[in-house]
């Protein structure tokens, strides 16, 4: 097996935290791999769309969609059960919010090890953002060191793979500087939860977007259906 | 959300290991949630029927049956490349074999936990042999450490997934006798690697689970095209 140790596997949903994630590691002078991981959820027609583009501008051929269409038929999340209600967006929610999707993101980090194991890939790498988020469990630091650990007994003996997190302690505005100098396309990326023409606006993750932008003293380039009064 | 304490979900692939592995955690209590996972292997539709009949047995009504073809998309081994020769069987070899599925077993877990934190359930269960199986490193008990970790951190503060592996320092013919007292179908399991008719007798998994019943000094249930000269 071929060891390309400047290959990194970068998991991307299309939304802007995973872009910027990606600009910062081939800033490091890793090719990327892009992985797009569909399970069924709301808006995932769009956020494919978004990572078709993204990966489109910067030159991206080593491309892997797959589609876990489990998750769906497990539930238990606003995000992917269309019976439970999308809550009202706002951001000083406390616990975990209903659109947490039980254990995503190890299936997430599990399907990226596996390729990067095939592919030779010295890194893996995921756009999760702990404490300026909506506070899922499996976006937290010490998730990530623990999965750190999975990987380096649960693969062969010469497999070398760092797990990546380069965002995790970014607030939101951070995320949306380091972008612009890094010249992320926004205006191609894609977050909110709940609708796939126009982003709405009101839900968690455009709320989050949008205060990121405002915080940043950058303007959002896309179009929103409603702003907050804040913005 | 339920919390019902005493569900544990088993890895049930349809073969030896993962279903003596099912009857020692009912034996201890637990109502069996079964999830089978297909990858496009091989002998994928020889193990969803061994999967079915032998949950139709026991009666376990909880059921899930997971198709994951990216694991086949991502290849990297003999068992979902068709390209890749399945190596001639032997008992003997050294380091990790062309059938290991690269980080298969993490991609499991991560599904076994997300239905297992949907469902309330106390335990997940998976039939992992380390010492004498085929040598791959994500069936070593430090992996499962490691794995449990990661349960603990990436699901919400509440949930508590205890992670089982009742069979992981077994021989196989301690595997063989723990079923036969148990009185697990072994006529309805399947662990040929190559083909679905009939045992083929040449393959690892033949030659182990042979070799297990030898040293258990019981017979094995399943008709085989060939037998090797010891048994």
């Amino acid at each position: 097996m071929m060891t390309l140790t400047k290959v990194a596997v970068v998991l991307m949903s299309g939304g802007m935290d995973s872009a910027v994630a990606a600009a910062l590691v081939r800033q490091q002078g890793y090719e990327l791999a892009a992985l797009h991981v569909m399970y069924g959820h709301r808006t995932a027609g769009r956020e494919r769309q978004a990572f078709s583009d993204i990966c489109s501008t910067w030159g991206i051929v080593r491309r892997l969609e797959v589609s876990i269409d489990y998750l769906r038929a497990i539930g238990g999340s606003a995000l992917t059960d269309p019976t439970l209600p999308l809550p009202e967006g706002r951001l000083d929610r406390e616990g975990i919010p209903p659109t947490y999707i039980p254990f995503r993101n190890a299936n997430l980090l599990s399907i990226a090890t596996s390729w990067a194991e095939v592919l030779g890939a010295g890194a893996i790498a995921i756009g999760a953002v702990e404490e300026d988020s909506s506070g899922y469990p499996d976006c937290r630091e010490v998730f990530y060191e623990a999965f750190q650990r999975v990987i380096d007994t649960g693969t062969r003996p010469q497999t070398r793979i760092q797990l990546l997190t380069p965002v995790i302690h970014f607030r939101k505005s951070q995320i949306v500087r380091a972008g612009a100098e890094l010249g992320v396309p926004f205006h191609l990326t894609w977050s909110c939860y709940s609708r796939e023409d126009i982003a709405c606006g009101e839900c968690d993750s455009c709320l989050l977007r949008l205060r990121g932008f405002r915080e940043a003293g950058l303007p959002d380039p896309l179009p929103y259906a409603r702003l907050p009064q804040w913005v």
